[in-house]
């Protein structure tokens, strides 16, 4: 192995998302590969992302993964399920370095787990709207039925730390009941906020519906792709190294806080950045 | 008078706020000043302000400035809370022209109002952070005990078109519960959304709160500032004249179909624009 391939593989990993919600997935990417360095971006100024059209989401896209280049990443996890809906295509135009999504391995497990072929997707307007989950569990095996339902209000309701709560269970129940008329054995919680709420949604849909958490197959994705490009990290990085390093739009130490509750690890610092700087003008 | 000055009476009045709420201002502002013509910005690509720093929404809100201007507005009413609260200080310094904000009128009012001495504010958590209402109801009478109530989840129950609902029931309780057991006589709507669920917040305050909506205020202010600058327009502009335009960052379909029901007034088009590129490098 050369220096410049242990270089390369020393490089980190650059995870967006909207805002909080894709900390989920960098939980569990530091879970099942503890070497690899993280450099976050949470677009914090500009979320949410699950209500704005898709020529606006591919364009932060795109400034986001313009901004992760500068930080010298080796691959790109598009860690929010709308970003992943509608702007995975465009930005893979623009990198050369691998790039995954959450929609795709959340896509393949539930169609892997469904005994019954009806899967439920739960998630923002925008990914609910772009079909896409449906899409990509037709090409596994078209006849699968999706009902895809969106849940503006979950969103919210978690960013106000209301995880257990009546209301939770109230909205929850709401849009919840459809899926269980349409008899679904497998749900994807397809929003990475949602995961926050599990426990909720596991005692509306009962103990025979099989939620699916898109954040553990695209970690598992993630390590698979850089095994195969030969890009893992074979030594540990420390934490005095700038292991994991997080960045937002608006309101760095309001995220500081939320993120040492999802992650239970301590962050030291997360520095706010000028998005915008990073656009292409036509 | 001469035609220059009747020229620039029959300029539009600009009018922003970070999405839909401001039309509730709109609609006194019609009300109240019907020979008006209006061009509106909805920032329906970066809304909520409610949750970020002053810094991103004083940016923010310079760049719409800046297109406002470009529409050769005579006056411009920031029909945000957030956005007054934050922004409406450094705005005063780049532009020459008039400009109204919605907390002065309703802060003025709500002196005026009350009896015991005891006036509640609810409004996002920006504008409680800023204590802008209770500097300028001091500013009136210092002895006025002023009592602030972040309410988050009312902007994003409006949105979801749970007006009148028992889950909007449920939360008001929640949020207002203090505001009750500390004895206040007014209650001030501090955010632009709050109109749309007065009848929710009326009925838990009960009959002898009296409640405030900057809106109204607002638009009778413009009136008063408009006559003293001679800027009022003497003659009606036509439907046909481009009397009313909207603006916005993302969404122009889904906002036409929200502002038709909040002004019951036949918008006819409204139109997407790239905000961001109003901005200017430091």
């Amino acid at each position: 192995m050369t220096d410049d391939r242990e270089q390369l593989q020393n490089t980190p990993i650059g995870v967006f998302d909207s805002g909080v919600g894709g900390l989920t997935v960098v939980r569990e990417i530091i879970r099942q590969i503890p070497n690899e360095k993280i450099v976050y971006f949470g677009d914090t100024a500009r979320v949410p992302y699950g209500s704005k059209s898709k020529d606006t989401v591919t364009k932060y896209s795109k400034q986001i993964v313009r901004f992760l280049k500068t930080q010298n990443v080796k691959a790109v996890v598009v860690a929010c399920n709308t970003a992943s809906a509608y702007a995975l295509d465009e930005i893979e135009k623009e990198i050369d370095i691998p790039i995954i999504g959450v929609v795709k391995p959340g896509a393949k497990v539930a169609a892997e787990t469904t005994r019954n072929g009806k899967i439920g997707v739960i998630a923002t307007e925008g990914t609910i709207n772009s079909q896409i989950y449906s899409t990509y569990i037709k090409k596994i095996n078209e006849n699968i039925n999706v009902i895809g339902k969106a849940c503006p209000l979950f969103v919210p309701l978690v960013e106000e730390g209301l995880l257990v709560d009546p209301v939770t269970d109230e909205i929850a129940m709401r849009y919840l009941s459809e899926l269980i008329d349409r008899d679904i054995d497998t749900l994807i919680l397809g929003c990475t906020h949602y995961p926050l709420i599990r426990s909720t949604i596991g005692k509306i849909m009962g103990e025979n519906v099989a939620l699916v958490n898109p954040a553990y197959e695209t970690a598992r994705g993630l390590k698979e792709l850089l095994e195969r490009e030969d890009l893992l990290n074979k030594k540990e990085a420390g934490l005095g190294e700038n292991k994991y390093r997080f960045f937002v739009s608006d309101g760095a130490e309001k995220f500081k806080r939320f993120a040492n509750s999802v992650l239970k690890y301590g962050i030291l610092s997360a520095k706010t950045i000028n998005i915008e700087e990073y656009s292409v003008k036509k």
